[in-house]
């Protein structure tokens, strides 16, 4: 069956000179996912009038949804509106709800408001306005030859207004949408051409409808089905059908079998055994209790860290012996041991994990090289520890050393 | 003068279903920059044959060097090897350099070796081979038509590697390079338009190689010039010239006239004063210790922190009084400024930085609603405190507040 595609355009140079990542275009592919569409492609253009009238040409080739971001500011660089309004044949005119929008907003921060702010008000004649609860551009919906064109700012709540609020309701007027259906694993420990040869035999008899992908990331990989079809039930019975025996060839590798985060998985654990836990972070920084605290809800079961970047705080709060300090040093075994029952009494938790390891570029030794890592998870009672060599950039191993650490905190809390 | 035009192409459904967020395009683009060469189009393209093929197509009309990463993994869904060797039109043979390099990384983490694997170190016999130091997929370096095509994996490190080691090296080789200088400054307490205001006169006279860019973000504007051409001599001073302009317009509320980070300035502030300082962190959860820790060298000067996401934490650990709990709340000015001081002392740093707030999306009052967040900032003598209200999602809200607990700790070292 037909797919209903689409192309998503982020217009900025910032995304072409490696200023900014861009994110928004995750997180529309996924809501699109979500109602059926399928994201084809995915274009970033710079400020440039040519280039983006080009890629409007081009994309409207691939698919029947264009969907627009950014180059809606009030500032010379923001080229989008202008370009839109000459492209579909239309002039500008001042709309009035979008215009009583910058008022009020100018309103309540209490800011003088200039002639360019009230131009932000201005849309082609051609469109429907999508209001912006959330900014002044306003977003922008055009149709020419059976094709959408939506164009919306590029700032990333504000677009996520327009799309949940307006666009995303909206599209699905237009089309008989498909399902899309995703079924994701997590597994660890095992790489991911080991991971081919134990399901080759499931993974050749799939259907054309049915896709399996390998997302290797932090030596961890996720598998994940995907089928589209108009049947919902069939798919959903078929997709769980496989889903089952894909679960049953990895079962000893297997973490979760959702698409799920880690530090959500280790939330819900921590809920459903009405425990806490705590964090004791020297190499990591605080990265463990941010991916921890990222989740809403998680001060029901997270009380806190003590971040022990320097020797005196892991001794004098966390209490690690300076003899452990002298002789093996703070990136050991002892004292992330140490460090796990001093979180636990300290903080007063039912859990603990503790980082601590030589992150680079520089601190590293013949002995312990940049990357040595030892990580530590525990209650009162029992402390388990384990050494890691990631030998990376500074930032991969703060992730890595993040996310074996979480993954081993919830281990400790399945098995105790 | 001409620029010498490249585009990147990234392979992978992951990119176009939203389960990873493309932080390669970013890096990548900044690296080319350097060395001269200007990215027109980023495009993501799904691991589907046909439209893989038409891009490269595509692709070819708009630049001359084309940069492909992703899909060489050794599973069934990474199809990008097999269609570059029909592309080009060459037969797969194994490379002995490529072979040896599979051999020992399976010999170094003593894991056995498939079939599979082996298949790894076949490549395209029309291709020059790019050594992977980090990884057992080689690159692979194409000519046509005057044309260069590279193809990388779409693993982080191992791309990077093969950028550093071979690519960036080799690409001056074939093109007189232009040099593309940016020079940019940050700005707080200012909107984008009312920038545009004050700098309008400049902006117009700007000459053609000459582009200014606003870039908002997080309440603050980044402002940024950048120019292109051939004598780096001149361009250096000119832009130099018309940098310093710029700041004496926007000197008000210039933050910093480097393109850094908050967390990279606060850095080198204290480290020239030889400071410490520490984080007492509530609503942030570990995130304001993170961005610190992220900078390299960051020990010298950064001692650690108490995340008290529990009322508890912050009594037992940081001093804050049960009364100023029971009768204000953890969210206010009374317990920020108690938190600071008490990780001063506990903490023995010269300054820090405390949070408190409520994040969402649970847990806001009509008086507090969510978004509400104290933030201090001080040293043993004097603490400052401020309210803000962000009232956005949770993860944005810990961007924001993050984001001004560092700028208020920086204005706080600079005047202290």
């Amino acid at each position: 069956m037909d797919k209903i595609l689409a192309t998503i355009i982020t217009i900025g140079d910032e995304l072409l000179i490696g200023q900014t990542i861009d994110t928004n275009s995750a997180w529309m592919a996924k809501e699109l996912n979500e109602i059926g569409v399928w994201v084809l492609r995915r274009v970033a253009v710079g400020d440039n009038w040519d280039e983006i009238w080009k890629t409007l040409d081009e994309e409207s080739q691939h698919a029947q949804i264009i969907l627009i971001t950014g180059g809606l500011g009030p500032t010379a660089d923001d080229i989008t509106k202008p370009l839109l309004c000459e492209y579909f044949g239309g002039k500008l005119v001042v709309d009035e709800g979008a215009l009583q929008n910058v008022k009020n907003i100018f309103k309540r921060l209490n800011r003088p408001m200039i002639e360019r702010n009230l131009k932000q008000a201005e849309v082609p004649d051609v469109c429907t306005v999508i209001p912006n609860r959330r900014g002044t551009a306003p977003g922008m919906w055009f149709e020419k030859n059976g094709k959408i064109y939506v164009s919306m700012p590029g700032v990333p709540h504000e677009m996520k207004g327009m799309m949940i609020d307006y666009i995303l309701p909206k599209l699905p007027e237009y089309y008989k949408m498909p399902f899309i259906l995703h079924r994701t694993l997590l597994t660890a420990g095992v790489g991911e051409s080991f991971l081919a040869e134990m399901i080759q035999d499931l993974e050749s008899s799939l259907p054309a409808y049915m896709k399996l992908a390998y997302l290797p990331n932090f030596g961890m990989v996720r598998l994940r089905l995907t089928v589209t079809g108009l049947d919902k039930q069939a798919l959903e019975n078929e997709l769980e059908e496989t889903f089952l025996k894909l679960q049953g060839l990895v079962k000893e590798y297997m973490v979760t079998n959702t698409d799920e985060t880690l530090e959500t998985i280790v939330g819900r654990l921590l809920h459903s055994k009405k425990m806490t836990m705590g964090t004791a972070e020297s190499c990591t920084g605080g990265f463990v209790a941010h991916l921890i605290t990222s989740v809403p809800g998680s001060s029901k079961y997270y009380k806190g860290s003590i971040i022990s970047y320097s020797n005196e705080i892991k001794k004098e709060i966390l209490n690690v012996q300076q003899d452990v300090l002298d002789t093996v040093g703070a990136v050991s075994e002892e004292t992330v041991i140490q460090m796990v029952k001093g979180a636990v009494k300290t903080l007063n938790v039912d859990y603990a994990v503790a980082t601590s390891g030589i992150m680079g570029p520089d601190g590293g030794t013949p002995e312990k090289p940049v990357g040595t890592v030892w990580i530590a998870a525990g209650n009162k009672d029992q402390v388990t520890a384990e050494k890691f060599s990631f030998r990376f950039d500074r930032s991969r191993n703060i992730d890595l050393t993040a996310t074996y650490a979480l993954n081993m905190i919830r281990k400790f809390i399945l098995e105790h």
